[in-house]
C-alpha cells in the first residue's frame, strides 16, 4: 500500500503568502468594489528593462532559425551569462568567484528549498526567526526537524532577531551544522556589517558548519561599507554557498531567473569522515534532477549587464528604493517603530500587538495588503513587513491610509 | 559538523546523458576535425513553430509595459494554458481531466524527480529496466533504496523489458507500492496496449499502490488504439498520476516546459491510515519550493493549442516520425532487431555485446553518437538507442554509418 511522506503532515498551516493571498482574495469577493493595494508579497510591478526585453526577443528569434536554434542547454547554464555575473557581481567587488562556481537556475526559491536534499539525516539546523519560511518548511518536508510545538519546531535552533540585536543575530553559543542567513533580509530589511558577517564566517570555521547565505536583495545595498555578497569575507569560500535572484534586482519575478555559488573548494565529510565536494555534490544533482534555464531567459537575463542594462536596472532600483524612503519616512512620522527600507525594499514595522489581526483590519478597513510579522516566526509577533514594490501613485496612497491604521492601533 | 546525505554516495557512475556527453567532447577534442552526428541524446533540432514563437515575443512584449507586466504567476501555471491543455490533450480524447488538476512546471525531469519528495520512507518501488535514469537516481539520492550491487540498487523492484515480453512487462506477482510506467517508452520506443494499461491500473487498484506514468512521449502516437493517456483507462483516476512535457511534442527542449496531472479524488494515506488528497500534498510541496513557471514561456507554450500551432506540431512531429522510420527501415534491411521508430522517436536497436563498446566504436569509427542501452540498466546490455531528432540529412548520412557498423559487428 502506497504511503505518503508523513512530514509533510508536521507542516503548520498554508504557505504564509498562499494564506495571505487566500484572504485578499475572500476580501476582494466580498468587496468587488473596494480597491486594494498590494503592500504584502514582495512583487515588482514595473516592466523588465528595456535592454533585457530587445535582448529576450533576440533569444526568442535564434528559437524560430534552425541555424540559431537552442535545445537542451548546460545543467549549470550557459557560459556567456554565468561569466557576465562572475565578472560583475563578484570579481568587480573582489569577491574570488569563477563562472564555473555558479549555478543557474529558475529561481532562489527553488534552490534554497533544494539544498537541504545535500545535508545528513543528523545535521543541527539554525534559521533565523523571523525567517523566510521556505528555509523551515523545506526542511520540514524532508524530516529534518521534530514536532511544531508553541510555534515552532522541535530540532532547529532559531536565531532570535529582535529590536534589542537590531535584527542581526550572533551566532549562538552551542555549536550549529547548517546556518541560513539573509541579508539584506527578508523579512526585516536589516543589514549586516562586515564585522558581523565576519564573525559568522569565523563561527562557521570553527564549527566546520555551512554558511546558506541568501543575498537574493543584495542590489538594494547603496551603502558601500555594507557587503552585498558573503565572498567579500575573508575565509567564506571554504564554508558557505550564496544564493542570488534576478527577481527583485532586474523585475524578473515572473521570468524565473537565480543563481547559486558553491565555491570549487568547499569539502565537506560524509558520516564516514570521508571529503566530497559540495559543488560536484550539487552538479550531480542538478544533472539528475533538472535541465537548465529556458534559452531565450538566459539571453533576456545577461543583457542586465551591459551598459545600458546596468544603468536600466540603476533607475529600477532607485525607484523602489525611493518608494521605500517615502514609506519608511511615514511610519516613523508617526512615532512607530520600523527597520529596512534603506538598502532594502521591505520595511519592518512594529505596530505592537497581533499580527494577523493588524494585517485584517488594515485589509478590511484600508484595503491595504501587508504581511503579518507571525506568519515569518515567533519574532515576529507584533510586526508586519511593508514591501516598497509598487508603483509610486499606489504607494502614495497607501501611506495615508498606512498612517491612519498606525495611528489608531 | 556538517555532513552530507551519504544516499548521494550510493550513486552508481554519472548521470547517463552527462556521461555521453563526456566521452562525445572528448572525441572531438582528439578529432576536431572529425563530423559527428549526435543520434544519442534526444534533443530536438528543428525551431519552435511559428505560432509559438509569435506569442512568445507578444509575451515579452506584455513584460515591457507596465499595464501588461506579469511578476509572480500562480504556482501551478495561468488558468489560459492550463484550460487549453485540460480541453485540447484530455477531455478531447475522452480523459477526464479538469485544468485545476494540472501543475505545470519546468521540465518532466524535474516533477518525475521531485514526485518521490511525497514518499514514504518504506514504500516499495517498481521501476523499468531499462529505465529513464531519474527515476531510479532521484530515489536513490533521497534514500528510498538500498545499496548498488550487480548493477541493480537492493530495495527496487525491477520490472524487466525484454525482447520476450515485447518491452512490455506485466505486473510483478509481489505487491509493490510505487511504479513508474513509460509509454510510448524512453528508451525502447514501445507502446503500451489499452489492455496491457488496463493490467497495470488494475493491478494498482487492487493493491492500492500509485502508477506515475510517464507519457513525455504521447504526441508521436499515430496508432489510433493505442492509448496516450493513463487517464484513457478507467479507474486510472484513483490510482495514477501523469507527467507530460512540451519537450518533444512541440520542440521545447530549450524553452522548459512540462505538466503533472493529479486528479482531485486521489486519496492516499498517510502512516497512521488518515487519507490525505494528493493533490493538495503537491500543491503544498509546490508552494514551498517552487514559483511558477515564466509567464512569455507559458505564452509560446499555449499557441500550440490554436489552429495554426496545431498544424505546425503536426509537421514537426512528422518531421521527426520520417527520420524514425527511415532508421528502423535501415536497421530492419540489415537484420538486426529493432523496437521502436513507430509512435516514438526513439528505436530500441539490439546489436548484441557490450553496450558501451557499440557505443565507442560506433563514435569512434562512424562519428555517430547512440546511447548505449547498458545506461538504462541491466536489461538494456546488448541495445542501444537512437534518436530520431535530427536534421533529415544528418539522418541520411548517419544511416549510412549505422549499416556499416551493425553489418561489422
Amino acid at each position: 500500500m502506497f504511503q505518503i511522506n508523513d512530514n509533510f503532515t508536521k507542516i503548520a498551516g498554508n504557505y504564509l503568502f498562499a494564506e495571505v493571498a487566500r484572504r485578499v482574495s475572500a476580501f476582494q469577493d466580498r468587496n468587488p468594489q473596494r480597491r486594494v493595494i498590494k503592500m504584502g508579497i514582495g512583487d515588482v510591478t514595473e516592466p523588465l528593462p528595456e535592454a533585457s526585453i530587445k535582448a529576450f526577443h533576440e533569444g526568442v528569434d535564434d528559437m524560430g532559425r534552425r541555424e540559431s536554434f537552442m535545445g537542451y542547454g548546460p545543467y549549470e547554464g550557459y557560459a556567456f551569462l554565468r561569466e557576465a555575473i562572475a565578472k560583475n557581481d563578484f570579481q568587480s567587488r573582489g569577491a574570488d568567484i569563477g563562472a564555473d562556481e555558479i549555478f543557474l537556475s529558475d529561481g532562489a526559491k527553488c534552490d534554497t528549498g533544494s539544498i537541504q536534499e545535500l545535508f545528513g539525516a543528523n545535521v543541527r539546523i539554525a534559521v533565523p526567526d523571523p525567517v523566510y519560511p521556505v528555509y523551515v518548511d523545506s526542511n520540514v518536508m524532508a524530516g529534518h526537524s521534530g514536532l511544531w510545538k508553541d510555534g515552532r519546531y522541535e530540532g532547529f535552533v532559531y536565531l532570535d532577531s529582535t529590536p534589542e540585536n537590531g535584527y542581526v543575530p550572533a551566532p549562538p553559543a552551542e555549536a550549529v551544522d547548517v546556518i541560513y542567513l539573509c541579508f539584506p533580509n527578508n523579512p526585516t530589511g536589516a543589514v549586516a556589517t562586515r564585522e558581523q558577517l565576519k564573525t559568522w564566517v569565523d563561527y562557521a570555521r570553527a564549527n566546520k558548519a555551512l554558511i546558506l547565505f541568501d543575498a537574493a536583495y543584495e542590489a538594494f545595498v547603496r551603502d558601500p561599507a555594507i557587503p552585498r555578497s558573503i565572498y567579500e569575507i575573508e575565509g567564506a569560500r571554504e564554508c558557505a554557498l550564496e544564493f542570488r535572484s534576478f527577481s527583485k534586482t532586474a523585475g524578473f519575478t515572473g521570468v524565473r531567473v537565480a543563481f547559486t555559488v558553491i565555491p570549487r573548494d568547499l569539502k565537506v565529510p560524509d558520516s564516514t569522515g570521508k571529503m566530497h565536494s559540495l559543488h560536484s555534490l550539487w552538479m550531480r544533482r542538478q544533472a539528475t534532477r533538472y535541465n537548465g534555464l529556458s534559452y531565450p531567459v538566459q539571453k533576456a537575463s545577461a543583457a542586465i549587464y551591459s551598459p545600458e542594462g546596468k544603468a536600466q536596472v540603476k533607475t529600477l532600483l532607485d525607484f523602489y528604493l525611493e518608494n521605500a524612503r517615502l514609506v519608511r519616512e511615514a511610519i516613523l512620522s508617526v512615532g512607530v517603530p520600523c527597520v529596512g527600507g534603506e538598502n532594502s525594499p521591505y520595511l519592518w514595522v512594529r505596530p505592537g500587538g497581533d499580527s494577523w489581526a493588524f494585517f485584517d483590519r488594515l485589509l478590511n478597513e484600508a484595503g491595504v495588503v501587508c504581511t503579518p510579522g507571525s506568519g515569518f516566526g515567533r519574532c515576529g509577533e507584533g510586526h508586519v513587513r511593508f514591501s516598497a514594490f509598487n508603483s509610486r501613485q499606489n504607494v502614495q496612497d497607501a501611506i495615508a491610509l498606512i498612517k491612519q491604521a498606525l495611528t489608531k492601533g
